[in-house]
């Protein structure tokens, strides 16, 4: 296992099982030295700010992005391979007064920033939508930069 | 005519004319060898879930594909160019309980996949919105990787 | 100061002064060549179609543009070093039948255009969102090929 599941593993987390994308698309795509990835949908779902508080968005949106570590390691084999996360998007289901989104996704940057360090800062966008697939309540999608090899 | 283009009369599709962008932008920009293309609006109407199936917005999500493939064509002459579909997004305009945006933009994914086999797999994330310019169903956006020439 | 800024003085818009990010993220990532800015949202609260005109949101997608470059200029110190804007995307706060988004990113556009000319033109997608960070009306984020140094 290399240092930075090691270091997941420390911070009390750890990487879901492996799950296929729902349709006819792959988990993520390399293209030269990035690695785009599909979006993905967190486990708990509900609409923030009605159905859930910030806090629980919060965990939604980090367990979005387990989901995005265990694909991002079935493709490059070890997540030590990563040379910086360049961009996230994050999309929150939000009642209709909700504008917390920057805090929310917050729950996927900061442990991004806890695993990687300085190679873990990202640009962002956080935004807010009406619906997202299965009636999560966060989907995320991110670019990453890989090592050369 | 080339190869994949046969492809696509052969699956009984063809490329509208070309359509200029609404506005001060352009309908692709190069960046070395990769293409990102303009976000590009269904010519189907309505909110999916509620004005329209899923079969509809499959549609729309396909017409939404076949105006992105003339944009492409236009730009680069020959759509066998494409040496891969690196992402997608697809944004769905949803009725307030509709949650299955996976399999509206499978409409466009699918042909893709049809027409390009494994260049055609791409990453992608498919999320919901409120509302779409003119009232669209579906709207598209892509980023292409160029063959060298 | 270098021309672009000048030119943007011309044009009687200044940059505002820089700010930095409200959460635990970069205002924008090198990557390679190209740099990925931030999700920036308007300083102009509001749901356009219902709270704000589209004069008033296209004013609303010009601040947020301004406030990018502003970042834009902390990061490689000349605005003159943008070789390409390569892609925008655009997220306006919409009322329920708001369908005019191409019109409000136009404030933005426009001026991308008028300060870089061709290099200022862009692939783009303007969709519509339920809602945004802190209520804003326009959210803009950004991709820019930088000039070899």
């Amino acid at each position: 296992m290399g240092a930075i599941e090691d270091r997941l593993l420390s911070l009390g987390e750890m990487l879901p099982p492996y799950k296929e994308p729902v349709a006819n698309y792959v988990g993520c795509k390399r293209s030269g030295h990035l690695l785009y990835v599909s979006g993905r949908v967190s486990p708990i779902q509900g609409e923030v700010g009605t159905d859930l508080t910030v806090a629980e968005a919060q965990n939604a949106a980090k367990l979005a992005l387990l989901d995005i570590l265990a694909i991002v390691k079935a493709e490059i084999g070890d997540l030590d391979k990563v040379q910086g996360v360049e961009k996230m998007i994050g999309f929150v289901r939000s009642g209709r007064d909700f504008t917390e989104q920057p805090k929310v996704i917050d729950g996927a940057s900061d442990l991004l920033v806890a695993l990687y360090g300085e190679v873990g800062r990202h640009a962002r966008t956080a935004t807010g939508v009406a619906q997202l697939p299965f009636g999560a309540a966060v989907q995320l999608e991110m670019i990453l930069l890989l090592k050369e090899t």
